[in-house]
């Protein structure tokens, strides 16, 4: 049986609007800022405002740590974007990017506990950009940096860490990493395969298909080959960017030319993180008990029930309504409590190791064919998840507390 | 019966903090953000974020005024500091400057149902703040600045309000103009008198000091001076900064030279805005039944017993353990409420004007010399501000509601 997937209508009329249950549910916006002390009597205006606050004030001045103890700053995170590349609908505006960014926000609160702040951006320039973020860091814990377009987004992450002593983390890269490194390691041990014996070829060489795949080659995988639009990234194209040359260094060790397709034959895993499409007879040529990870939204690269037809053993989507979804609500409010416990200066390479293996071993007793990746309400996760990451940050010495 | 009055200690050591209430209340910070819609199941999710939310992100980019019916920004304001004249402690940085502008965020919250971010930035430079609060400014739907120093502040606000089609308000400046005057508005009448047969003496010259003045001056008052540390502000002084002498030639129509003391002499209204201190003699020289507004924080320039011991007929402070407090709070969360409820671009004179006369108004029944401006708890004022500042703004036509 196949079936057909549309993408949802994406522009709805004005005189739709009223019907429709997503702009009812956001009018007025999706998060609120509220006191967390009681603000009744003169006495409590004295406490929380004038002339009481200048003690705290000047207490932070004199050690800038006790930041974290008598402000919002231990718990707070920035979510920033300058709306470039907003889920599927590209370089939108940092204004048309706000519903994203509050949504964001009360996912942070929803599954971390984590208070976040929607910051939109109106300014594109790769140095403003990084400069805007460092100055309005003061303020915030944490900065998850959000639907920033590639290859922009790797370079203003790399220098806004550099600057900052503060965990600076771009989720659509990392968060995605995370979660599908955990379903792969999942996958794989249901299937009876060791990483380093794994074949993998990713379609989709921006932000997200690069980081997946950096991130699945340090956790040790056989061979990893990617796909762009013009075919397998190799050392002898001469059409390159800066990043997928430097990538090119580290992948297809396997040697792979010519299309997406071709590099599937034998494959044992399918990643993909494109808008394309994937033919059924493409599955049905890789090794057998394929992984299909068709995480394309909201059109996945194949329908779950094609790959199934053609031999995959284990298929997961960015999808809520089929099995195995891989969504970045399951890594970045876990990665940022954990990170912020601690008080790490930044997300290593290690902590998120460290996220990818708690969030697998999440479902290790239950493992299915249909369960390789818990579910976003599953309370275990984000714990889990934030130990993980917060033991791993005291490994890797970047923790302060 | 005189009294002393002393500052309170401002530092306060590390064994201290646990046992002080204002540290205890400020443990965790005094703001959070929390979600208003639900989020408990995968469909709540669908709405809230992906795919749903797409709809919503393309609405606003086709008609960006859709902003504010589906998202937070018709609601919520960015209270942004630079933290280089924090309360009365000066330069202490903006991670310092944070309590306040939580404590800031709650009293949005509390007395005006306004949603405030606290934004600290760590930047100086005027250009670089400047450009700085613009492009952080699209989530927002006002921008309150807070504890920035003079005559920056004078810049930075006239500049981000020529870039943006937003409110831009210096609370430090206007909000403390706007309680003055209605206080002022009110102890003339109680007192028999017109404004514009007051003169007044103000001394301090600086944000607050030449922001007052000049609100005074447009009210109608007869005639008004101010002193500097060095004296009373004159055309002839050669040592005037800029703004200073803009503002020397609309002011001090009597001529008045020499001593901030000399000058109070038969004065009607003295207003003080420095740290500096009044000799009992300097009131009991001014015209019968003076107004004396003596605001310095903590320590008003005289005690109010003393002046009504030397004459005073309505004596007012910054103090909330006083009758008459002059605060802030009176006003902003109302401006911005009213500014905001007709979606007004900015805020004009004329609003500010409108939102004194309606806070005087308030207690306008009830006038005694221990009441001539309404208590911060008073629940009329907020609703009372808003009205007649949206009915301004209208009336100024700088509403687009």
């Amino acid at each position: 049986m196949t079936a057909q997937l549309e993408a949802p209508a994406v522009s709805t009329p004005a005189a739709g609007r009223d019907a429709d249950p997503v702009f009812a549910l956001h009018r007025g916006g999706k998060v609120e800022v509220v006191s967390s002390v009681p603000v009744e009597t003169r006495d409590d205006l004295s406490l929380a405002y004038t002339p009481g606050v200048a003690r705290v004030c000047t207490a932070i001045e004199q050690d800038p740590d006790l930041a974290y103890d008598y402000t919002w700053k231990s718990h707070t995170v920035a979510v920033v974007t300058d709306g470039t590349a907003v889920l599927g609908l590209g370089d939108i505006g940092p204004m048309a990017a706000l519903p994203v960014m509050e949504g964001k926000a009360l996912l942070f609160k929803q599954f971390g506990g984590i208070d976040a702040v929607p910051i939109c951006l109106d300014v594109t320039d790769l140095d403003e950009l990084v400069e805007t973020i460092v100055r309005l860091a003061p303020a915030f814990g944490g900065i998850n940096l959000e639907d920033i377009s590639a290859p922009r987004c790797f370079e203003v992450e790399r220098r806004v860490q550099e600057r900052l002593d503060i965990p600076v983390f771009h989720d659509d890269q990392h968060g995605t990493a995370i979660v599908t490194l955990a379903a792969l390691r999942n996958a794989a041990t249901l299937t009876g395969r060791r990483l380093e014996d794994l074949r993998v070829v990713v379609s989709g060489a921006g932000a997200a298909g690069i980081a997946v795949s950096k991130m699945i080659l340090d956790a040790g995988i056989g061979d990893l080959a990617v796909a762009d639009s013009k075919g397998m990234v190799h050392l002898d194209r001469t059409d390159l960017s800066d990043s997928k040359r430097a990538f090119a260094q580290i992948s297809n060790r396997g040697g792979h030319r010519g299309s997406f397709v071709e590099a599937l034959r034998g494959a044992d895993v399918l990643i993909g993180l494109s808008s394309g499409t994937v033919p059924a007879e493409a599955v049905a040529s890789m090794n057998r008990d394929a992984i299909v990870f068709a995480m394309a939204n909201p059109v996945p690269e194949v329908h779950p029930d094609v790959a199934h037809a053609n031999g995959a053993a284990v298929v997961a989507t960015g999808r809520s309504d089929f099995p195995n979804q891989i969504n970045n609500v399951l890594a970045f409010p876990g990665v940022f409590k954990g990170a912020m416990q601690v008080r790490a200066s930044r997300v290593t390479e290690g902590m998120k190791q460290a996220a990818a293996v708690a969030l697998a071993a999440v479902v290790a007793d239950e493992l299915t064919a249909e369960c390789v990746i818990p579910s976003v309400f599953d309370p275990r996760v984000a714990p889990a998840v934030a130990d993980a990451v917060a033991a791993a940050a005291r490994a890797d010495g970047v923790a302060r507390l």
